[in-house]
């Protein structure tokens, strides 16, 4: 509910007014680090995992490449707040923070499009 | 209908399924045309602009940049598929491509979170 209040207050929406400069700032980090294949790849992989989290094991295979370079997208997405993750004896395991996506998927919904305010 | 049958057989959303690669392509190219906060900022002022399109001369006042600068970022968003636009006389004005921020959107949302199908 806190959530709900929180984004219809400091989101009116990409599309509804024009964005100020501190907002534009911390939004297109967000973009950013969704702005590449592999960390969008992963990022979907985590947030359609049934059980609602993946173990870093799970996800490596899928990729042609290092495990440092598959944890620094992973730490790109985490910075972003789009992920979060826990170590757990060897393996970390990551899952989907579900409000930074609604976040984005509100702000580019056009006015008027399924809003309640 | 028919881009509503598209988006439907095309998307299947990035929170319900792990994406192809072609498909992580394609949209990350689109998110990084997002990530910056100029780019922001002007897809905002072209999107909210009351009778759905802006001059490029209402939008270069808004920035401390150099008119080519602020070419080169709305080329970025044309390329990206979000934004259109259209010379006539002096002036080139921009419009909003709304079936690319549905389209984000619409993959951003959780699945069952408002899908009819």
């Amino acid at each position: 509910m806190l959530g709900q209040d929180d984004a219809d207050t400091c989101c009116p929406g990409l599309l509804a007014a024009p964005l100020g400069e501190e907002e534009a700032a911390g939004l297109a980090k967000v973009f950013k680090a969704l702005g590449d294949p592999v960390r969008l790849r992963l990022l979907s992989m985590i947030a359609s995992r049934d059980g609602g989290e993946i173990c870093v094991c799970d996800l490596t295979p899928a990729f042609d490449l290092s495990q440092p370079t598959i944890s620094h997208h992973l730490k790109l997405l985490r910075q972003a707040g789009l992920i979060d993750c826990e170590r757990r004896g060897t393996w970390v395991y990551y899952w989907l923070l579900p409000e930074m996506t609604d976040k984005l998927a509100g702000i580019l919904t056009r006015p008027g499009a399924g809003a309640t305010s």
